[in-house]
């Protein structure tokens, strides 16, 4: 069975590095990775189109610059974009197409697939490759994942699946999702791992043997605080598992050296705080502002991520730091 | 069910700085440790007792430095020791009970259970707790482990178990492994992983719930390489699949942080070298003489791990890398 793998090193990987990829690093890793047959390299602002701005990080190239840049690097390879409805909109995605991108893929939170109708509709009106993605999807079962999922193909998606955001799920609760998505939607499924409990690979596996056909990773596994699902060990334990992925190993392993010494200023690393936050099921792109306040008020941080995941918070909803750390103060004092 | 948490981080820790831990370092993490609940702190050269060596490696402090330090600073965890005969003997058995160790384990080639006869024997007669463990596990198939298990049980072992030194089993191999030891042996089974695969802790877990009940690992995966298991990740995994570890993940954490501020030089990483040699069952600690021989020859150190798996070189045949370089030379001119 054939397993496409979507490289996210230059899109997902960028949040290590606060989407500060300059077009020659760009060049270079697309440029190597191109040549090992991955599927797909997706390139863009760590939270895709559209989303350089104050409140995330502004990017250190526009979005044009960007696509440009990658898709005179690809003669193999599908060069892939992502993007969040809202933070993105159809202007950019018609830009996107203008500049030659192969697949576009939509995320919405994993309740929200409704958000993605508009944006996959006008997709497929295009002719273009329409992919949609679950994140956070450890806060849904497998039914109601199940339920979006088919939201998603009805909405035009020819390829679905989920994102474990948090790094938060086990290899057990993958196998759940996986297996109830590919019962009730026909589409290649997507699986989208985070490292904070040393899952990442042993999850992506799991995904492939429930019956996922398209895995994200990045080259080292770069990506904010945990990482991103490592490419190069991935690829050659489907391949010894009979998977075929049609990557030669040895050419990811020099496009893996490669972003080791050109695109990364500390490798990914699990560390504490990358562990609590896969625990409580909190994105680890919280750590910065959890830091600080609860650093201030002479609270736990440890403390701030449970009681955050008790409370559910996504996206959006930095304001709840604020309101938990000076909850847990009163309660301490 | 309870699982017993072997911490080896001043012991197979060590390979990650040529064993160069100091007293106040051993103090300051056997202290922290201590401090956690966890069931046995190990300690030693990274090869074990007697096995400070030009050879191997001269450890900063002398067997009876690190039990010293180690015995002084332990009030509720057990302190624990292992040992390669021939790099070991019974004189340095003798010293370590006599510097109040609690467990002592005996290691082998997976195949070779026989050589473990004597000290195993010796250590029940002397009422120490005998533990043993097979090395480079899967060079050896699940029957044949079961049997060499069998064999250790025979010679007083109180807990047998299987080391993956290479860090080569999937998360299947290492359950079929365990389920075989466990139809065939009743103590208590142990395992140890190692991180090159990235499947450490997936496959820590796999081993649980195939009945094994004491597994090792290192704060912060400390270790030569890919590293070991992380603790701190698999401690509260288990947990929350309702295994008891008995130990508090804060402290853990808090030890965790410890060791890596100042026990490491560079945090364990899964480099290129490391998944091939994981790939190839290839023991990593051959990295350093195959890459200098490789590379005065001008041959992909890649094919010389790959070469070196296929003719299942083990430790002490570091002769087999010249001849393997020399005859990938011959072929490539």
């Amino acid at each position: 069975m054939t397993i496409l793998i979507n490289d996210s090193t230059l899109r997902d990987g960028q949040h290590a590095v606060k989407h500060q990829l300059t077009a020659a690093q760009l060049r270079s890793y697309a440029t190597a990775a191109d040549k090992t047959g991955v599927a797909i390299v997706e390139v863009g602002h760590g939270n895709g189109l559209g989303a350089s701005s104050y409140q995330v990080g502004r990017a250190a190239l526009s979005d044009e610059e960007m696509l440009t840049t990658v898709r005179e690097s690809l003669q193999n390879s599908k060069m892939g974009v992502f993007m969040l409805p809202g933070w993105g909109t159809i202007a950019d995605l018609t830009k996107a197409l203008a500049y030659g991108t192969d697949v576009v893929r939509i995320g919405t939170h994993c309740t929200e697939a409704t958000l993605a109708e508009r944006h996959l509709g006008w997709l497929r009106e295009q002719g273009a490759e329409a992919h949609a993605v679950l994140m956070m999807s450890h806060m849904a079962s497998p039914a109601e994942l199940a339920d979006q999922a088919e939201l998603l193909v009805g909405y035009g998606a020819q390829a679905v699946g989920i994102m474990d955001s948090a790094g938060s799920l086990l290899p057990q609760d993958v196998t759940a999702r996986i297996t109830a998505m590919r019962m009730q939607v026909k589409v290649p499924l997507i699986f989208h791992a985070h490292n904070n409990l040393g899952m990442a690979v042993a999850n992506s596996l799991a995904a492939v043997q429930a019956g996922a056909g398209i895995i994200d990773g990045c080259a080292r596994g770069f990506g904010a605080g945990a990482g991103n699902t490592q490419l190069e060990v991935l690829i050659p334990v489907l391949e010894r598992l009979g998977f075929n992925t049609g990557i030669d190993l040895y050419h990811f392993l020099d496009a893996a050296d490669l972003a080791a010494r050109e695109l990364m200023v500390v490798p990914p690393m699990i560390d504490s705080l990358g562990i609590v936050s896969g625990l409580a099921g909190v994105f680890s792109g919280f750590k910065s502002p959890v830091l600080n306040h609860a650093g201030s008020a002479g609270v736990d941080a440890r403390d701030v991520f449970f009681e955050l995941g008790r409370r559910q918070i996504i996206a959006g909803q930095e304001d709840l730091i604020v309101e938990v750390v000076a909850e847990l103060k009163r309660a301490a004092s």
